[in-house]
């Protein structure tokens, strides 16, 4: 019934779509099978995409070719960058995001992909012979072949949602569990582990008071995340800010002797840094409010996901907590807060590729590795979706480096050092995050998805056009002076001291709070020399004038610990034969098989005095 | 957490949703529970609406105030009026659907009534006390009370999916099936039957070879179900025709000995009118072809729905023949059509209200009553809405007649009849099919929209306008001639007999294929008579000239009818007190506790003659 596919990938959620459609627009015949073509690409959490180094991600995966940027420009309802008072480093685009819209989007995106099929099915195991893969089989017996196969099954392995003290199985509400994979993979060999996640209460908007809330807009002029030519939407909906406070607390106590977190019912760890409300309470009781997000599910539902409010105690105790938070009063439920447990497999156990490494061609992305967040799973599913073209096709692996993007940094972390909890991506896991930049993921990226075959010379020649363009006007700005009489009143008016000579624009921009474009106002040579540019080039400018000599003593340590990642190491490299390197060690890094010595530096257990060992030993 | 409601309504399909927005709109207080938010209103099978005598219901409902006709304008992609060659008795609209489209104005429909809440979650139980209902428990263990409750779970108590020799519990694909309120009902005393239905295989409309099937266009001027101002698409989508043929069943036969069908798997009767393609090759042995409609799914959506080849053979069959229909060589499929197995409450346990007799205050509508077809689920549940809000507020019941509604056949033939296997309707099931048009369900029944207070002033005066102007144009064309030579000249283009002297337009209008507004083109006087009335209104004064003498006829035959109809029998009468009445009549008399003699004459078994001795001593 089914030709051999060269790919199979398991599981439409994010990351699933994002292997799936990668994998496809390199080239190999994909096959995307999910339980339910209804519900391909669901948020099952947060209308929301981006937010503080996610959407560093988001960027990352666009400008080398995923899909995620232009889906959720295509589905945007409000745009915020965040933390823009701070240093671009920490520059975050975040969008609110239609629900229905986003999901739209990317099936009819799917429907639109060359040599991706869809079928409809549960994957109950995977066909495996000498430790290598080589397809799946369905919940109707059918027994299709790839040369490799994604596994993208988020928390729909053995999936056990919890309300207080009653559990269900199922992979996300009123969605079945998938069951057989964890159980084969373990009898294969691969550890299996148990994690926990939780999603707020739904209400209906009707029933809110808006007025005993604070307003959240987006931005005046919204951005997007797409580098493509996607539109930036110019309306937007509100969303909204409102406390809890020691009412809310007092009565979600109530309910702790039933929540299944405090009776140990849920064996799995949660996301430490998005914790329950009952969490929160509990680790930060000093704390008499916490700040609760009004989020509309899209353009016209009137459901309002409760940000702030992921809960597993007892509905009732929800529903009367919910009610003592201001505006709430009068608050209708659609449906309870829960709390998921479900099976992930280590990271450790995977190459830098995310290719098992007990079976050959199978290869794992998103919260099946224990990761939590819908970019962290996309990021996966986008380079598990090339490593296993790459390596289908004879190619080149796609490792990326922790100095050039943060899916670098993220799969590093979890290949190397493993997670105990659900693993979230933050700005500060990122060593080198001054480097890392949204500004700059096309720039970073797009030259590795254009030697992929995923970005066209096209949209690479606007890139370099970019940087062209910013290199000559960082030097413009160098040699082009700005008379006092023309800069003063602007610095005046922007509380700058003010100039008793002339000087050259480029040191005006290394002011604080004064940028190009404020300059181009009020210099005719600067105004000539920017007509022709975008925005986008001017702000590289003024970031690389801003912030050039960070970036230059940042490039000096990436290169210096370039060397050490440039060490490789081989895959049957005998650790037995190092005699004086701890035992710990010696069983991490037979364990982890690091591909260089920069990456077995990272393993904790394996200490400076065993990778200079180990340095000598490579060098011989 | 919940306070008492006036009405919860069980399932967000057709049903449920008319259900809820009608008691609603009439100002009780609704609870709507669906199992999940995300897939409320879901076409489960084909994606249109409409269709012969089906396409009367959506206009009735429509104009007595229900949403089906308005959700289905703004979801069309392509809109034909069947018949269009026959009498207007048969004229019946039909529209092909975006599915996704479809569902989400539902959604959205409902999120904007008043009154009217949702509550995901699953209903496992009723609560039931002196055999009256007063609430549901759900499966979070909840206990909400209502004064009435409407069952609309479809095919998802205990439903059962067949493919070949699989079978998978399930109340649609990929969903669960619903457990516990089959059981309690039948505990209490109901009787509960199975019944079977099925759907085809989708496919990936990008497999197909468009240039080996007919294109099959919808109408030049495409019309709209409702009477409301929902806008009339301009646009439309392109369907297609083509056949099945000897290798085809050849190939299907291969499968029959592990058909659920014909191995007695399925146990549960199948829709006779809407049979499987292997039923249909069992059914038609001497037909060497079958026609297949290649249906879109939607406006942007490759997914296919293959009209015409419903099937629960093993999925690796229905592959092998699909791919040997033209145009399908090379066919991928999304997911194998799929028998389902559910149970159903045969429906002469219900009164003309849909209320149980057993149970008071608990309702029935749709599938749950043994019908199939969204159109016949959505008037039940429009009905049982009503009938609802109507006895809880102590107002008098509506029960449609037979003579005025397909509406009232429908129910009227499964309360008096009930029915062995899934009940869809026909122009045939209609005695008076000559007054219950497409084209006059606004006249008929919005009076009673109105008067219940679902239809408003203004809407019921246009329509009343629209019966005077029309009648008035009737008037004016019997004293309006036409002359000779300027009538000629239009007959001959049409290839009607040219006249010998002046003649009244009515005379015209009378011959077959002249119309009201070929004359319009050629009389003066007549084109400044219908200058300012609407299309609608000139097509109901030309139906009325041509079809009069019928309608006559067909209205004295009702008038008679009526006498009987209008003959009521108390609900406590006690059929034994007669002695002259056959065991069998007195036997179903007792069981449906017929409201009039009509419907008493029409109950099988109780025979014309039962009928004249019971009508002896009602007349008493």
């Amino acid at each position: 019934m089914f030709s051999k596919y060269d790919l199979i990938v398991v599981g439409a959620g994010h990351a699933g779509c994002e292997a799936a459609a990668a994998a496809a627009n390199l080239g190999s015949s994909v096959l995307l099978i999910t339980m339910n073509m209804g519900t391909i690409a669901q948020m099952s959490c947060n209308p929301a995409m981006g937010g503080v180094a996610k959407g560093q991600i988001v960027r990352e995966v666009d400008a080398m070719g995923g899909y995620s940027g232009i889906i959720s420009d295509k589905s945007t309802i409000q745009f915020r960058m965040l933390n823009k008072s701070k240093g671009p480093a920490m520059w975050s685009p975040r969008a609110q995001i239609d629900r229905m819209r986003f999901a739209e989007e990317w099936r009819l995106a799917l429907e639109r992909t060359a040599n991706l099929d869809i079928w409809q099915d549960s994957v109950v195991g995977l066909l495996v012979k000498d430790n290598t893969v080589y397809g799946v089989k369905t919940s109707l017996g059918i027994e299709i072949e790839s040369t490799a196969v994604v596994l993208t099954n988020g928390t729909f392995l053995n999936g056990v949602m919890h309300i207080g003290e009653k559990k269900f199985g199922g992979g996300r509400t009123a969605e079945r569990a998938s069951t057989g994979i964890t159980e084969q993979l373990v009898e294969l060999g691969m550890e299996a582990g148990r994690m926990k996640t939780g999603t707020p209460p739904r209400v209906d908007g009707r029933s809110l008071d808006y007025s005993k809330m604070e307003e959240q807009w987006g931005d005046e002029n919204p951005g997007k995340f797409s580098y493509t030519d996607t539109e930036v939407s110019t309306d937007q909906r509100c969303c909204w800010i409102t406390y809890t406070n020691d009412n809310v607390h007092e009565t979600l106590k109530e309910g702790f002797e039933k929540s299944p977190m405090f009776t140990g019912r849920i064996k799995g760890l949660g996301p430490r840094y998005c914790p329950s409300i009952e969490d929160k309470i509990n680790r930060f009781a000093e704390r008499d409010r916490h700040q609760i997000f009004v989020e509309p599910e899209g353009w016209n539902t009137c459901e309002i996901y409760v940000n702030g409010f992921s809960t597993s105690l007892p509905e009732d105790v929800q529903f009367k907590a919910l009610r003592l938070i201001p505006g709430f009063e009068q608050a209708k439920m659609f449906r309870p807060g829960y709390a998921i447990e479900y099976d992930f497999f280590p990271p450790t156990q995977l190459s830098l590729t995310l290719e098992t490494k007990l079976i050959s061609n199978l290869f794992l992305a998103g919260q099946i590795n224990g990761t939590t967040g819908y970019e962290e799973a996309a990021c996966q599913g986008f380079m598990a979706g090339i490593n296993a073209h790459q390596k289908i096709t004879d190619k080149h692996e796609l490792i990326m480096k922790r100095s050039e993007s943060y899916i670098g940094v993220l799969i590093d972390d979890l290949v190397t050092k493993g997670t105990e909890e659900p693993y979230r991506m933050f700005t500060s896991r990122a060593e080198h995050r001054l480097l890392l930049r949204q500004d700059n993921a096309d720039i970073r990226l797009s030259p590795i998805g254009h030697e992929l075959g995923l970005i066209s010379d096209e949209r690479l020649a606007k890139v370099t056009q970019k940087v062209t363009d910013a290199d000559a006007l960082v030097k413009f700005t160098k040699s082009q002076g700005i008379e006092m009489t023309d800069a003063n009143p602007m610095l005046e008016s922007l509380g700058s001291n003010t100039l008793n000579q002339n000087v050259k624009i480029h040191s005006l921009v290394g002011r604080p709070h004064i940028g190009l474009q404020d300059i181009i106002k009020v210099s005719k040579p600067l105004a000539e020399a920017t007509k022709v540019l975008d925005k986008e080039t001017i702000e590289q400018a003024e970031i690389k004038i801003k912030y050039e000599s960070y970036f230059e003593k940042e490039n000096e340590i990436v290169a210096k610990m370039l060397k050490m990642e440039d060490k490789e190491i081989k895959p049957d490299f005998d650790y037995n034969k190092i005699v004086s390197i701890s035992k710990e060690a010696r069983e991490k890094l037979f364990k982890i098989k690091p591909r260089t010595l920069g990456q077995a530096s990272r393993i904790s257990g394996v200490s400076p005095s065993d990778i200079s060992v180990l340095m000598v030993y490579i060098n011989k």
